[in-house]
């Protein structure tokens, strides 16, 4: 019933996924009672109208040899992806609970057990197997279990032998950063730009990219110049066009970094992050190197107004453990962001800008979590933080305080946890303890107050207008840093 | 394509809901291009597999007369919702952009209005209308929707002054907090458990209350005794099974309460909020009146292990503008917490427990959002603020603090956004300025820092095993909650 399933089925049709083969056990229970309650699909139609083969088994639920019958068939490509339907009863044989709901989460008592052994005609006792069923399955099962495990094993190493293999995520793996481009200072360029310029410039050396988007290809800068589409007639092509399904391609994406060899990159609007959330959070579960790529992050989107402008949504990801969230500063962080996720060892969060942005820095923020913007200054009166495109609003803040004779030091902090894992020595030298801080980020505030004493934000919905009249009118500006840090200082304004 | 509707219309079609009727503009167009870069799906065949009834109406994209006769037929309700195919073509007429993706977002030339109106074969001048067209539509528009409008005033007028109506969300609001079940302290009750009895218990005072879950309805306390089944045969019933169909869920909800009337309540488990993400944004930003039920709120839910384990949830929801938390230490503070949100003018969700919680409170801190829990002491060493399933916890450790001479206050804080919202007196009251905090949360301590000193809490991903352990493990005990008091007050523990 869940929705992802519409999602991940009609693509699977849609590429002729022929090596798919899912097998329903339609035993017509969930946990509320029969299906009969909440759905009337008629399944296998729905299946077919995506394109599957499915093949109706009936009562066959009991019957090994049908149900491997059926599998080895299902093994012969059709151009499909299969469908097997089998009938099947929850609780069955026992007399008491088969096809009942109850059996879902049921233990059996000592009676149930007792009345289900007198219908399957077995003895009354504790694990009772019948001895020469134990040794047939015992010999049987060593015998054709290590000749299956060592023949997988060969193959599995032969595979992870290959170039493409092994090269699927650099080789070495400081090409991709050798390759990075650079921006100058001063430069604008929107951040998903440069995580465009970023793939290109890498997917000659990255076998294992395979780059996509949740039909926003364009608008997120994960088209790859040299990929062709993924189709059902082109199964080589490294561009996945996944239609208008966040939650379906985050899904693909966890799926092919966890076969291994692949490098998912995935692309949508920042807002659409809540499509997609169960498998973001897989993927941080299970350590999967994928790189979400979340665009037009802010109430900068504009006109869409507050439907497509995040707010919440960065506070939402650096809660989850496991996930490496980066919001760059500039073009210059996105690119060493990305080289930095080729080879980080679980799930990236690029959050990037639909709008230009000045380029203020020379990257290297994306490794250590956060840095000083420009000359260091040793002893500043206030810090101001910045995160993305308010890190250049930020240094345009400190200008205007020096000239009233302030020393404010700008710090860009694209990402809370890179920052948290690095040594106190190198944290304190980039955020003394006792120097007053004011953070600033187009977003919720919550969360800051672990980093500042003073936070510029936006703690409600956006509004529709164009992006620049909305950050300004919703507090994201330099009078209004300007004012949080005298107010941090203690001093009028 | 999105996985939403196949949810929502599968639920439509299980349920017979002939009075909906949705128009499919079929362009074959997305942003990225053609539909058949991602989809080859038989949208109509899907449909009827859902038991809708499919109308396939062609070309009639500019047809008014055949779309306005295929809307009129389709008001006559025969059992099922209605699917209208139209094959249309963005961008119709220009002779440039016609089925073209540009189409999507793309502003006319001022080249391309002048092609596109000679295809029109009307004067190429801005604005240009027939002036008898205009004065026609005008005095129509005038007349027929002067009419409509009086019509539909006085419908809507007169119902809302049906008693029904006036009473949905109870007449007096005062009935509902009156009618609350009280639980003597000491005693063991699961806030899952609580919230069915408040439920329960205003049932014949909220004729517009409809609850349901998705599939978890008995686990998550939101079966009302008194209520019978929704379906396609008995649409009075007040009990809804969604189905696995969470997103659909929310969606449903949202839809209710702005139709009004009604006062929807859906059930499911905490971490599942992640796959109705959306809905819960879509209500708080049109602020709906909904109820969240979610239970199950931390790794207490035991052996189903991290993926069925919220950690981060709790700060990805309270960092959402807009919606109104509540983690209720007891049942008392559930009932309260209830009562409240039948008054709220905006969503609630309640997050709750499953096991078995101690009743430590009167409930009153549901309304101010924190409050001191058992005797007020003046001038306490330090404070520990707790909240959910932890505030009983927190008792037991400023009990064993007591025990070595120190005073310590315990804060129950079921509501952050409540507890913001009161003066400032009040707050200084319960949270004064100097006193060192610790706070307790079976959850990411992400955010804590806005009100604690030091956080005990979970930052990583649950584990599976029975519940209490669970807790233990990952260091919810009196031990941990102790050590840092002792560390927040710089004595050795």
């Amino acid at each position: 019933m869940e929705g992802v399933s519409h999602e991940a089925a009609s693509l699977a049709g849609h590429l002729g996924l022929d090596r798919l083969v899912c097998v329903f056990d339609d035993n017509r229970i969930t946990i509320d009672g029969g299906t009969g309650l909440a759905t009337s699909d008629d399944v296998a139609g729905r299946f077919r109208s995506y394109g599957w083969d499915v093949v109706e088994l009936g009562e066959i639920g009991e019957d090994l040899d049908a149900i491997e019958n059926a599998l080895e068939t299902a093994r012969t490509p059709n151009g499909k992806p299969r469908l097997l339907v089998l009938r099947t009863h929850i609780g069955f044989p026992s007399p008491d609970h088969t096809d009942s709901h109850a059996a879902h989460g049921l233990a059996f008592s000592a009676e149930d057990v007792t009345r289900t052994k007198a219908v399957m005609g077995i003895p009354d006792e504790p694990f009772y197997l019948p001895s020469d069923l134990v040794d047939a399955y015992r010999s049987l099962t060593n015998a054709r279990g290590t000749e299956a495990h060592l023949a997988w094993e060969s193959l599995s190493s032969s595979a992870r032998q290959r170039s493409e293999w092994n090269a699927s995520f650099g080789d070495p793996p400081s090409a991709v950063v050798d390759a990075m481009p650079n921006w100058d200072l001063g430069a604008k360029v929107a951040t998903r730009k440069a995580i465009q310029a970023a793939l290109d410039a890498s997917a000659d050396l990255l076998p294992g990219l395979v780059s996509g988007s949740a039909d926003l290809t364009g608008n997120t800068g994960t088209k790859v110049a040299s990929f062709s589409g993924q189709s059902a007639s082109n199964g080589d092509g490294h561009q996945v066009y996944y239609g208008i399904r966040e939650h379906g391609m985050g899904s693909a994406m966890v799926g092919m970094a966890l076969h291994g060899g692949i490098l998912p990159v995935g692309g949508t609007f920042f807002v659409f992050v809540d499509y997609m959330r169960p498998p973001v959070r897989l993927a941080a579960l299970s350590g999967a190197r994928v790189v979400f790529v979340f665009t037009h992050d802010s109430v900068a989107v504009g006109e869409d107004g507050p439907t497509h402008q995040p707010v919440e949504q960065l506070a939402g990801l650096r809660s989850m453990p496991g996930l490496h969230v980066v919001r760059p500063a500039d073009a210059n962080e996105t690119a060493v962001a990305w080289a930095d996720a080729v080879t980080h060892d679980g799930p990236t969060a690029l959050v990037l800008s639909r709008q230009d942005v000045r380029v203020v820095t020379d990257g290297t923020a994306a490794i250590t979590g956060a840095g000083i913007v420009g000359e260091v200054d040793d002893n500043p009166d206030a810090i101001i933080i910045g995160t993305g495109s308010e890190v250049a609003l930020c240094v345009d803040a400190a200008e205007a305080l020096k000239s009233s004779g302030r020393s404010v030091r700008v710090v860009s902090m694209p990402s809370w946890d890179r920052f948290r894992a690095q040594p106190a020595e190198l944290r304190y030298s980039i955020l003394p303890p006792g120097v007053p801080t004011v953070s600033v980020e187009a977003g919720s505030t919550f969360g800051w107050h672990e980093w500042s004493d003073r936070q510029v934000g936006i703690d409600r919905f956006g509004a529709s207008a164009p992006g620049d009249i909305a950050l300004d009118r919703l507090g994201i500006n330099v009078d209004a840093v300007v004012a949080a840090v005298h107010d941090v200082l203690g001093v009028a304004s």
